[in-house]
């Protein structure tokens, strides 16, 4: 029996005492809306997750500061349309300005405030349209507004990802909201959130930020950390987990109650991060890439994300071609120690390559299954005790079409 | 004044004492040529270098074997259509039997044949295929045959890659011939050559093996591993260089001569890395990506590696967008330490980044230098002194076409 629970048309505004917007302030030429606003009706606990590209943005710079200075957050603002990335003093300044326009309109203190902005590299931020979404936002917060914020924080995702579940905690329901963006310059290799990718999630339990670090690291592990669309990494990527306490749930590190809620959190996590591969830049297709038995989990890891970056493997996956030969060819190049002769692979359950070699599996049968729009690539190394995953997607035309003319 | 001199339709029998062919054996479906001979008149010294990939082919184990234990080669066999990896004990057999009936009808010793097979992997050799190459091409053997040859060994490449050049030693006059195939699985990030990468290359010079193994070595690393098509290495990569001293010219480890040799040897080798790029799979331009004053060399190869491998850049070039914020992004997630507000950009010798922020060039003007089929993205750390460069091309629909279809 489940736990927990998620609901029908969730989002961040799901979880009592927060509210949002999401408006058109005039970043993207399309006219669609690209300023969200969330708004905590209370001081909220908070924790964040960061890009480890050495070019972070002057908005990622900013939220590090909160981070390390501020007890609470009570807003966020986020921007599409541009990136405010590699924009230097001036940029740091608007991303420092934007947060003091948002915070004298609410009423709260600037270091109260986290500001993400995603889009186009290299162009200051247009402050007036920074000034006109801030008013035009905080007229429209509501608790009905998580939805229309994650509409307003896509770029080239084509639907937006919002998802809520509630739990039972000590006897009383406890909500995590959660929304994302992100379709490309997705990849999993770092220790922290990377990838065009922001996340903003709710919570009105209360816990302590040390705790709620602790908990957005190891899930940000086992979630967004497992994602990859075409290995590039972003300069913008950002998690960010507020708890406003509403439900009078108090979690202490180390207790079972934490550790509930924190795979709840988990699991609101990966299915942003299944929605975000799903909805990948031209994706047709998602695979579960497994190894299991290796001699470490480093070993295991640079098997995984081998197969899972492979352009040769990721354009086969397309064609719906079985093509073991490119996933064998990533395994012997990915740097990881294993004996090819111990190696098995199977497709979803079906044996493709036994003892380093062909298992026998008539093709007919291997192409059924790369033809579905999800199957799994797991292969066993027969060398330890070590397991990974991670998840992917194919490499289409309309990729090469969406990164050769989009300009991000 | 060059000091050496490329041959018109030079080949691999360029080189005096050198015969070749290339024949239909019937490995590919399509009934072009796919099994080539080359064929020492005299013993010739030799050495290799091969895949780092763990699970190398069946012919690299042999050919790996011959560095070990013979001291001359006389004559290779190499097949395109099947890649004779993954293919377990078996194929190991079979290997060593192309090169035990390819001996017999040569009249020389097994040990003194070299083997290579590129095309589809897992996929048992068919001897009968093999006895028929061996056939056909030892009695159409000759000294024009390189050009044959050249052609027997193409997959996915659009043209033959075939190259000769003399120079003048010790008063004397020496030829390179060379050939080589490979448009994709190319990648550089190995000690040693990679991709589905075959080069042959001859010479008249004497040489022993030793001082051959170490020029190959310094030459491939200054070449072949400079190049990437689409980051994936593969099971086969193999390069030979075999010297019959025709020429009586001896290169003793050290001399000037042996120098002014090596220095004409990369000259070979890299002009047909640079071919292997410019034909690599739907690939329509080649990128200079160049580092300049890295902390160290291998801050700087992290950081061409990064650029040349995105996807997001290679796409972009492809669109013949400028899109600076995706190079600026790889560099920051490659791994290398540099301070990101000292990069300075260029495309070509134009500004594109300077102080990690836009260098304000007007962006017609970095249109106008993308859109060309060769340029140079010139990245300078200013953070320590040392270089690194790499070839690389752009990713196209075409490269998903081929790659999605082709079945290697």
């Amino acid at each position: 029996m489940n736990k927990f629970q998620f609901l029908e048309n969730g989002s961040i505004t799901s979880t009592p005492g927060f509210q949002a917007a999401g408006v058109v302030a005039g970043f993207k030429r399309s006219g669609a809306p690209d300023f969200a606003m969330i708004y905590s009706e209370a001081p909220a606990n908070f924790a964040g997750a960061f890009t480890s590209c050495t070019f972070a943005a002057a908005p990622v710079q900013v939220c590090r500061t909160r981070v390390l200075n501020s007890p609470f957050l009570r807003a966020a603002v986020i921007n599409s349309g541009n990136a405010n990335a590699c924009t230097g003093a001036t940029g740091l300044a608007n991303a420092e300005c934007t947060c003091e326009l948002a915070a004298r309109r609410l009423g709260i203190r600037a270091d109260e405030v986290a500001v993400s902005s995603t889009g186009r590299i290299g162009v200051q931020m247009p402050m007036d349209t920074i000034r006109k979404g801030i008013e035009l936002a905080a007229a429209a917060l509501s608790p009905e507004g998580g939805s229309a914020a994650a509409q307003a924080i896509m770029t080239t995702d084509t639907v937006p990802k919002s998802v809520a579940l509630q739990l039972e905690l000590a006897g009383k329901t406890v909500t995590i909201g959660a929304m994302t963006k992100g379709a490309g310059m997705i990849d999993p290799a770092m220790t922290v959130p990377h990838a065009t990718m922001l996340c903003y999630i709710t919570t009105d339990v209360k816990a302590d930020n040390a705790l709620l670090r602790e908990m957005l690291a190891t899930n940000v592990a086992d979630s967004f950390n497992r994602i990859t669309i075409d290995g590039d990494m972003s300069t913008n990527d950002t998690t960010i987990v507020m708890a406003n306490g509403r439900s009078e749930v108090e979690l202490k590190a180390g207790t079972p109650e934490a550790e509930e809620f924190r795979l709840a959190l988990l699991e609101v996590m990966q299915r942003l991060a299944r929605e975000m591969v799903m909805d990948g830049e031209g994706a047709t297709k998602f695979i579960h890439v497994e190894i299991e038995h290796a001699r470490s989990v480093a070993d295991a890891k640079l098997c995984a994300e081998a197969v899972a970056n492979s352009l040769l493997c990721k354009t086969a996956w397309f064609g719906g071609d079985p093509n073991w030969g490119r996933v064998v060819a990533a395994l012997g190049y990915s740097g990881a120690k294993f004996d090819p002769e111990k190696t098995d692979i199977y497709y979803d359950n079906m044996p493709v390559v036994r003892n380093g070699g062909d298992a026998g599996t008539p093709e007919s049968a291997l192409c059924d299954i790369v033809k579905q729009r999800e199957f799994t690539v797991r292969m066993n190394l027969h060398d330890g005790d070590d397991n990974y995953w991670v998840w992917t997607s194919d490499v289409s035309y309309e990729y090469v079409k969406i990164n050769a003319d989009y300009h991000t």
